[in-house]
């Protein structure tokens, strides 16, 4: 590895030359997983791979893992690849980024491999995104459906964890961390630097960038539209330093709970914080934590802290100067930017910002103007006032649907700027990235004194309008006398089933079916590939209320509401759990079920039977399979070599898909049972599909 | 007009430049715009213009309009633009090419107006297609669903009618034509060549071009893949000449029926030919009709015939050496291209080929060799003995859904090479056109001797995935209890309608409401946008059948036949016509209804209130009117500012379909009755689409 090269710029989709444009890609490629790879260097020994940061993630080995196998989940997953290098790790290190309830980060549950066969398997995945970026179709400019978007995806996915895992490694404790030269760190100077407010005029803000036009990757949520009418409001011309912050701390900032929201209380009583995290106490002086070292505390470093910390900062001296301080909005930072004539980044030289790995550390606040505005740009991220949210036009790109939608909760708020270790598409103008208000990151802010409204009321009905079809489907009216699908099924489930202590209801969905089944069963494990369905389950077990948009006519929708009460279920709440995961490659610690619910499921899986020749394993003796299908084969879900039927084999007679089941079950199961059952969705209030399922129950043999 | 200007070769779909394109667009467009009229200047005087060539084709107005209303019929309904310019030549020049029953050619129907006001017309037309192909937005390379694709679709078919009016205006008799020196003729030489047999190996032909990889303007029928094993067979070197074919002639061929196939019998019969369509016998002797004059026969140009007199040559010859000729197949002749070296017609020279407009007329069949073999592209088109299909894979284009399929009936034989009138994509190596085997064309032919069989065999069911829906759907089975729809609605049209004349099922989708009404209606017109659709109800009234394939699971079908005598119609087939026609701008003939039934319709329309605004003109006092519709808008169909309802308005209020119907309709109607009326659709076995339509009717005032 190239321990000088420095991090390079994304690269355009557009261009002139395919075989050159398949060299970059090649490069950007080989210098995003080289520089993962080294930011590794700095965990002492392959021991500390298996220590976690902090108690609420999973230990390095798997980070080290996780976007190796990303790209192979993702090519698998859209069909480029047909064939795994490691199954067990592509499905140990799948998930369990976020602190989400369906995340697994038990590490009770893993047996996590030698870091040295993790190496070995990076090259390989390494090789084979070589072979792939050199021999995919490959057309100019590059779109979303195209299989290089897909590699593209996997590059800009492993970029954020390098921000990431930076913070993981700047967290660790001294004792597990090398230095290394190739980790350089800024100096502070002395000087005595005064914050001041600047004057940002009216403006209006256009945000999200055009699907046809824009020529760099981008995710999900950058797209679509939204305007917004900023008007006047002041800005401090630097980001809060440690000098600036220290006064707080000192003045009791961290003990006086009037400053804080009750998310920032929350925090305190869990982390007994007393002071920003990267501060350390020695001898009653701070000193400062960098990714390496700990050094004398550079008072000119933006200081570093969560959004609740900086909130609790600007009510403290709000309430000191009796005017009104607050993070500043998403809009209000682009007006800044307006003002401070931020080029486009990729025209941006290394001398003008700091970010993009230029060095390993932040650096003293008045090193980059832009236009009299300070680090409007690079640093560290700047958190705002605003969660994040989809743009007008919004979809979730199909291999990754679970990247923005679980963020658009109210509970992650956007981050401006970028940090010294962004890169990327982190870097870019039009990106958007949030996190949960009480994550660290490379992140400070700055304050605004400003009157500007916020103008998104976050929208507590699902508007996603699979997921509300879904909602009205599993939660909403019975249509042509078909009773209800879920319930139906599990009564065929509790019919079936020998032993009642352990289910499986195997794509969820919306989790009718998991709540239903636990009237029966001791506990119930649902589990689905989209997180977007997952958190509806999700949210009537934690909040006790599912929400969703009834489609009438065209795009007019009934809200519709469902509570925990109404449909029975207040005592059965902590008798299931809802997880993502995927059929055709199932982490190894679901197992022992009694019975096992897949409903709809295997005309949509990519490769079925990988789901069908083991699930067997996961059943208890007398346990019981039910499927349900209406074989709805088609070449968007499963790739056509992968059908179980509805093609004529290569003498020309019918292949039916319930023959194919009963010969790839056959050997281990008992058809004990068929049926016929039909199913209603509503697309609109006059527009229906009205399907018939096949169900069969297997038992074990 | 720059009358020295060469026919342009087509413009590639990639490229570097989006600007250069647009230009390099705008070149090709104003090329073929102008060689168009170019050709109607061979028209003595205006008057001219109202002549017929053929008694079954339109006057020569209806083509000098045609190809400009093309381009604007294309842009509406892709909604590129959304204004016509004049919708009275928009409709009366908008169909009656190909002898189809629906296309309506007769004369007396239509008023047609001054030429002057047609080349006005065209003026608009070509000023308002050379600010689209500034303005429409273009990413390189231009795909299929691109605006500009619509523009490059529009030149090439008036690159179609380049060659077929060059053929029509051939036909007309002198008297009418004016000569001009742009239209050059070629000399012939008194050389005697012999023609002979030359062995083609045997070689592997694929066929179909790919949609991602293909870099021009291609047809429908053009994509897809095909291939198959061509066996070892002779190839006549030249085409046969006037000269070969005089032998025949003078050998009674023409009088002797045993050569002549059923079709071929029936041309004699109706046209009583004696020799090919432009010797001119005089005196005794044969002369030659070139596009403008009569000149002395050149005996070794290549023989223009049909391809009826080509198989009867064919025959003739064969009886007489004892040995089998006939046509080649399209793969023979693509074998002869491979054997031949043909190279891509861009790289090929003006001197190589007589093709492209290089030249007004035949040359010499010896003068172009591609590898001994001669002609193998250029000087006349060669008829094959291969009716035209789909490959797999094939789809329609979804803004010319009628360019192919109609012609996939086993009547219209493929026509190989290319003649010197051939320009754009016509002589493209992937090209494919096909013409009913008594058409003439600047067409000939080169015979073979094989014994290869022909692969395809016409499938004579209806393998169209959405008609063959269409066709389970109005005469397959009922399904979940419900009734079929189009009986339900024809009963609820008698039922409710005061006078019982004349009907019009608009939108009759494959007919079986238009037979259905005809129990209670002296006579029944059935309009649909789609020929797809409308050729089915034509086979059952032509032929007394319906043929297709009804869903089983994924690909697997069940092939259906569904007879006159079953439904019950044989008595009703006079009174019922079928015809192809636009609801948002129907054609002044279609009037006088006493009770008009658009099903499921009104969603599906690009410009709604162009159709309810003015229907209350063709209905007869004490008309009626009924719509069914579900209200599934669409941007897909219809553009949003579009929609009748399913909408917020600008206070935030629902708009329903319902209440904007009676807003637009309650002036002219009486709304006098609604009801709701389901109907099912199948998909597969399994999956149903089930609707409950709202039927509104309507009395006019």
């Amino acid at each position: 590895m190239n321990l000088t090269k420095k991090s390079l710029y994304p690269v355009t989709l557009d261009g002139f030359d395919e075989k050159l444009k398949r060299e970059e890609i090649k490069a950007y490629f080989h210098n995003t997983f080289d520089i993962f790879e080294k930011i590794f260097e700095v965990l002492k020994n392959d021991d500390v791979f298996y220590q976690q940061s902090e108690i609420t993630r999973h230990p390095m080995i798997f980070y080290f893992g996780h976007t190796a196998t990303f790209f192979i989940n993702k090519l698998i997953l859209m069909k480029i690849i047909e064939k795994r290098i490691n199954p067990n790790f592509e499905s140990i290190f799948a998930i369990g980024v976020d602190e989400m309830t369906w995340d697994d980060t038990d590490s009770e549950n893993y047996s996590w491999p030698k870091v040295q066969e993790v190496r070995e398997y990076r090259d390989k995945v390494r090789a084979l995104v070589d072979n792939l970026i050199d021999t995919v179709p490959l057309t100019l400019p590059i779109k979303e459906d195209s299989p290089m978007w897909i590699i593209l995806m996997g590059i800009e996915h492993e970029r954020i964890h390098i921000e990431t895992s930076l913070v993981l490694h700047r967290q660790m404790p001294l004792e597990f961390i090398k230095d290394d030269t190739y980790f350089t760190v800024e100096t502070s100077s002395n000087k005595m630097i005064k914050n001041e407010m600047i004057t940002i005029p009216q403006t209006k803000i256009i945000l999200g960038v055009d699907k046809q036009k824009h020529n760099m990757y981008a995710w999900d949520n950058e797209y679509g539209n939204y305007e917004d009418e900023v008007g006047e409001f002041k800005t401090s011309k630097y980001l809060v330093s440690n000098r600036e912050f220290v006064e707080f701390v000192e003045a009791g900032g961290y003990e006086e709970k009037s400053y804080w929201s009750e998310e920032g209380q929350k925090f305190l009583e869990i982390t007994n914080a007393k002071h920003p995290p990267f501060w350390v106490k020695e001898n009653n002086l701070f000193k400062y934590r960098t990714l390496t070292k700990v050094i004398d505390m550079p008072w000119n470093f933006p200081v570093d802290v969560n959004a609740l910390e900086a909130e609790a900062f600007c009510n403290y001296k709000s309430k000191k100067e009796n005017v009104s301080y607050t993070l500043p909005s998403e809009v209000e930072h682009k007006a800044i930017c307006k003002y401070a004539n931020l080029k486009e980044i990729l025209d941006l030289s290394e001398a003008e910002a700091n970010q993009n790995l230029n060095t390993f550390s932040s650096c003293d606040i008045d090193t980059h103007s832009f236009n009299g505005i300070y680090d409007v740009v690079g640093n560290v991220w700047q958190w705002s006032r605003t969660p994040i949210f989809g743009f007008d036009g919004f979809e979730p790109h199909v291999a990754y649907d679970d990247f923005s939608t679980p963020t658009f909760d109210d509970k992650h708020a956007l981050i401006n700027g970028s940090s010294w270790a962004s890169s990327g598409n982190l870097i870019m103008n039009d990106s958007r990235y949030a996190f949960r208000r009480h994550f660290f990151q490379h992140a400070g802010f700055r304050y605004v004194i400003s009157t500007n409204k916020d103008k998104k009321d976050m929208d507590i009905y699902e508007s996603d309008a699979l997921v509300s079809q879904y909602c009205e489907f599993q939660y909403g009216d019975n249509h042509f006398g078909v009773e209800n699908f879920a319930l139906a099924c599990a009564k065929i489930a509790s019919k079936y089933s020998i032993n009642t202590t352990k289910a499986l209801d195997l794509g969820c969905a919306t989790g009718r079916a998991t709540f239903e089944l636990a009237k029966t069963f001791d506990s119930v494990e649902g589990i689905d590939f989209s997180v977007r369905f997952v958190q509806v389950g999700t949210n009537l077990q934690e909040k006790g209320v599912v929400t969703f948009q009834s489609p009438d006519e065209a795009e007019l929708f009934t809200n519709k509401k469902v509570t925990i009460e109404e449909l029975g279920y207040e005592n059965l709440k902590d008798k299931v759990s809802f997880w993502q995961g995927d059929a055709c490659n199932l982490k190894p610690n679901f197992h022992s079920y009694d019975m096992i619910l897949a409903t709809n499921l295997i005309d949509r899986l990519y490769q079925p039977r990988l789901f069908l020749d083991t699930v067997d394993q996961r059943l208890n003796d007398d346990g019981i399979l039910i499927l349900t299908s209406p074989y709805t084969w088609q070449e968007s879900s499963t790739k056509k070599e992968f059908w179980l039927g509805g093609y004529k084999d290569e003498n020309g007679n019918d292949v039916k898909t319930i023959d194919t089941l009963k010969t790839i079950l056959s050997e281990k199961f008992e058809l004990v049972h068929t049926q016929d059952l039909e199913f209603v969705i509503k697309e609109t209030k006059r527009k229906y599909q009205h399907t018939v399922s096949e169900v069969s129950v297997w038992k074990k043999k």
